[in-house]
């Protein structure tokens, strides 16, 4: 049975290939998608299709990519290959793209993921031609059953010349309900208070709406997600995530947190993974979440009943996640909330509810500054995502990473970072397999000793500290942040040069 | 007439002397302050007295100090000068406590703005002993008239187990009715949304509430704020103010922004109050201004009408203007109104409301990040103050400086900044005399370009342009952002060696 039940709608019924003659050269595209949930499947690849096509010809054609987060080889790895993308936005993780990225051939546009909705009203990035946006599907009345993204979905829908539909039938049709879309938005000078107080709370809808004029393609598809098998959390993962557990009971026991926490933010990895399932044997209960992804550790919580609900824009799960999803899907309708980004990962709202952000990090330095996004300072490894939106405004945050890559040629404490992200006003705990720093209103001086004594691996403290000692004994007039600037990144430079730091 | 009409509190009056008596060696005393304006004139003088007397004895005596921002010699300079300060935090631009920071005397916390509050509220920087807070007044009812600034004074009344209240009756009576003390915050789970939605929107009290149980000691004084002579707008200032006024014309006639602009906050020093002058005789009616600290600029706006309101924390004015409105100062009430810096700096109001953010820096980098805070890398200067919490938040943000430093032996344009206080996620437009850089949805290669030709002097354009181009020759596969990582901090090192650049 069809999943577009809109008479005005279904006229539009359209294969992916004339959906994808629909885009021209130099457009602007904006998709669904994000963790590689909710991507569209097909238009995409037919577009990719016509790029090839193209380029056999001798023609140039390229258009610019605007999407919630990261889609799947279907959106970035076959518009990648062809060549087909001079413009990216606001992330991406896909290899092949990222090749491309940093072989310079592709503007990167790499925003914080609550920003890139309201850059584009802003008119920040010019005009967006066409959205392409899966759905489970079309009503009746011509509201969009979302799927299992939300991301920038409402802002393309709004923005876009042209609309382009997938109806996917491979989402469960009961996916109706389990969204939230935010229609108070405004532009300055006209916005209001979002009146959120509660992670699980209703202030909006459960559909996206889309006028039916703009609508130049329904497409029908019946394709999966992209699912990433999860690593099996090793020793130092279980190791952080009992560091980050004993800590937070560390902090009820001083009163600074209630018994229940506050609402939990998760980035996507192994490690932050690693610290739900930690939640899992930890005495804590009444739990809640605010975040941008549900992993496997997140649904583990709410099937043990540790967690009471979460909300978030995506899921990013396994494929055994993402079957146990699915196969109950019901049981998880009024426990998970799926909200548009600007809104998950809302300043305002990640500060009114005190959040406790958790995500990984490439680098820190022994100062707190944060490299979430580049490697060696110059090639981009995914991007900041959402990571600044939750850490800034976090009631508290954490940064975990293993002390040691690449076999311990490469410490993840460095004297200076080689790229900032989360700057030292902002990073609060600092915590690797060897332990955790504490940096909560420290000086600088302060939070390097506990960085290179808690942190960094035992291979590096001594020429870490070596480096401090000399630093402050160097410039005694410039004692705040001692820096030796001929050195500061001379790791990252020995490690390209050697090999290793 | 005293200005402390409240017999309760009356009863605790006390000279200076004696209230400093209360403070104990190692306690953190949190004081009012912010700019100059409103620190107490009178305690901490006496508490330096009886800090240096303790030296002369041999025995240790020194106190963590919190303000809401900088203070003025009667605070910082006073205290530095008996070395009685191990900590403080969040702010500060006192020249000698400065000195006494860079020579790791004094361990600083450089911290945003909005943030310090909540932090002391979450327990982050343990307990508060002593406040020491200026006041224009205390009403027969216990209430508090607040005097030139709000700063931290809500949180520090609150938090601290003593306080000190002063007096002073320097500062006009009539200041009764500036201010609106939001009395709605609390700590996570218990936040609820902040019901403004315009910038003289009045969401709070007028007066400051203290415990009288907790109140030791109500010293009374006549003593004037600091004022600091504001530089008379040089040419190169004036040239940014051209071109950041020509800049929002266009992007009203680009539709990007309401005739009227949207609230303007404008940093403190002498490039942004140029600014303020240059809308003086702009095009722009019915401006808005939603602040931390009232420079001359925005004094001049308001009684020129260009400007209808302004909200903020506090003032930053120069003699004549200090005088200017002390002399009208009626004449200003309901046209100008001084929140907490919680408030003021709210990164929910600063998004709700679109704030044009305008701050100084001290050198951007040509993909974009910015150092406000750090000269070298190493030596404080001030520090980040509240440009984080406006620019990350704000509809668009400027930094601003002179291209060059130390008559060209510095280019505020570098490879690399020294250090990060505002990401290349963060930052919009950059602007030197040279030229205007637009970097709003710009790749790091394009922004490059962007601020080599616009920003950078010409004097350093060609090794800029030199250092790209061998960046991107040297690592094909890391071209998102081109670094040579051991030249990145060169020209910075070549400072410190050779004096120039």
């Amino acid at each position: 049975m069809s999943r577009i039940s809109c008479p005005v709608l279904a006229r539009r019924t359209a294969s992916a290939a004339e959906a994808a003659a629909l885009v021209r050269p130099g457009d602007s595209v904006g998709i669904s998608g994000f963790t590689g949930a909710g991507f569209p499947k097909a238009v995409p690849v037919a577009l990719a299709d016509r790029m090839q096509a193209a380029r056999a010809r001798g023609e140039d054609f390229q258009i610019g990519l605007w999407s919630g987060a990261s889609t799947g080889p279907a959106v970035d790895g076959a518009l990648a290959g062809v060549h087909g993308l001079s413009k990216r936005l606001p992330y991406n993780s896909d290899p092949d793209l990222r090749r491309l990225i940093n072989a310079g051939e592709v503007d990167y546009v790499d925003a914080h993921l609550s920003h890139a909705a309201q850059q584009a009203w802003f008119g920040f990035y010019g005009d967006l031609d066409v959205a392409i946006i899966e759905v489970a599907a079309v009503l009746p009345n011509g509201l969009l059953v979302p799927g299992t993204s939300l991301g920038n979905n409402k802002t393309w829908l709004e923005r876009a010349h042209k609309v382009v539909l997938e109806v996917n039938s491979w989402l469960p049709r009961d996916l109706e309900g389990f969204h939230d879309v935010y229609y108070g938005a405004a532009v300055p000078p006209h916005r209001i208070p979002i009146q959120l107080t509660h992670p699980m709370q209703r202030i909006g809808d459960p559909y996206l709406r889309v006028d039916p004029s703009k609508v130049v393609a329904v497409v029908e598809t019946h394709a999966p997600d992209r699912n990433s098998p999860l690593d099996e959390p090793d020793d130092n993962s279980r190791a952080m995530a009992a560091l980050l557990v004993d800590f937070l009971r560390h902090e009820v026991a001083a009163g600074r947190m209630p018994p229940g926490l506050l609402p939990l933010q998760s980035g996507v990895g192994s490690t932050p993974n690693a610290v739900m399932e930690g939640l899992l044997t930890a005495e804590f209960e009444g739990l809640t979440s605010f975040t941008e992804v549900i992993q496997d550790g997140l649904l583990d919580l709410l099937d043990a009943g540790k967690l009471t609900s979460v909300s978030a824009t995506s899921f990013g799960l396994s494929p055994a996640g993402q079957q146990r999803f699915l196969d109950n899907v019901g049981s998880y309708k009024g426990r998970v909330l799926l909200r548009s980004q600007d809104i998950s990962n809302h300043p305002e709202l990640v500060r009114r509810l005190g959040v406790i952000a958790i995500n990984g990090m490439i680098e820190a330095d022994i100062y707190g500054n944060v490299n979430s996004s580049h490697v060696m300072g110059s090639a981009i490894m995914n991007g900041v995502g959402g990571s600044g939106d939750f850490a800034r405004n976090a009631y508290l945050n954490f940064f975990v990473s293993d002390s040691l890559a690449k076999g311990g040629a490469i410490s993840s404490i460095v004297p200076m970072v080689s790229h900032v992200d989360h700057t030292e006003h902002d990073v609060h705990v600092l915590i690797t397999e060897q332990g955790l720093a504490d940096l909560r209103g420290l000086s600088p001086t302060d939070r390097a000793d506990r960085v290179i004594a808690h942190c960094a691996h035992p291979d590096y403290r001594d020429r870490l500290r070596d480096y401090v000692d000399r630093a402050r004994a160097a410039r005694p007039e410039a004692r705040h942040t001692p820096h030796l600037l001929d050195e500061a990144l001379g790791w990252h430079a020995a490690y390209l040069r050697e090999g290793r730091m």
